[in-house]
């Protein structure tokens, strides 16, 4: 949309204007924000079908600080490029493009992604998401990152030793638990 | 139905009659088993609206140690049990049935759990059922019990020391908030 001399600056605080248009499509009612539903609309796996309420309000909860159950366009990015960092790690382990991952791709994805889990707790995430098949769909890769996500956080803000172990009362645990829960 | 002589027993494992009866009629497809979608057609709150898929999701997955997303009679028995508890508190405090409970009620009924939080801890509560009014519906109210609940007993087995602290390591502070979330 750019006119004769002047530089095509994306309008709203360096959202690219191929985010803006992503978000005006999602936000269906044209209200400035997008709720879950509206995620939920618009997004769809690999299988065709939506993803689950559980993820998408998961997703407007990483950015939606105020608990309006909402996100504006700046926030709708920093989402945007979250979720697209997530999907490139799913995409380079999930090569026949079937998008379910197993549980060796899974261990990959998360070294990749900085994490050193152990056997054990990747099965449990792996039951965890799917306890007939034993893979990941990539909704709930999503899901998972997300929480792991959030959770690291509460956690290295209370490592002040940074050794991997905190020291935690009941009712800042709780405070950490349900915060990071929907 | 007892003829002549013969005992009343309850059938299923000493689950009541009442509660075998309610658990048929919230068992619309009569499979055996309750799903979330199950139970949510079943419940309504004060003001005549379903209760929240989270709440229906977090009912089932208090009992659902096998993650199919069901639950049988045995464990809805026991869920009709903690629910009872929890609306026989939440009934004592919402004096005038308007099916919401404030900052200093929530409080009351905390205590009368046995949890000593503190204000600040009971207005982060409030504030994230309801950022805008201050107060906790029924459903709400339901959700953080079940939370509470869960994160509880992860904590309680932790806390070898019975002071109130734990002591935990990155991973399996992870297990904990994930197993304990939807």
């Amino acid at each position: 949309m750019g006119h004769g001399p002047y530089p095509n600056i994306p309008i709203g605080g360096g959202v690219s204007p191929q985010v803006q248009q992503w978000f005006r499509a999602v936000d269906k009612d044209q209200s400035g924000f997008i709720t879950a539903a509206e995620l939920k609309g618009a997004l769809v796996n690999a299988q065709g079908q939506s993803f689950s309420d559980t993820a998408c309000n998961l997703m407007i909860g990483m950015f939606d600080k105020d608990r309006t159950g909402t996100i504006n366009v700046e926030e709708f990015d920093k989402l945007y490029t979250y979720v697209n960092q997530w999907l490139t790690v799913f995409k380079t382990y999930d090569v026949d493009q079937s998008g379910h991952i197993e549980e060796q791709e899974l261990s990959k994805a998360m070294s990749q992604m900085g994490f050193r889990f152990t056997p054990e707790f990747i099965n449990f995430l792996i039951k965890r998401s799917d306890p007939k098949d034993g893979r990941v769909s990539v909704d709930q890769f999503i899901v998972l990152c997300v929480q792991i996500q959030r959770f690291t956080e509460a956690f290295r803000v209370r490592d002040t030793q940074q050794n991997g172990t905190v020291t935690i009362a009941f009712e800042d645990f709780l405070n950490v638990a349900l915060s990071c829960s929907i």
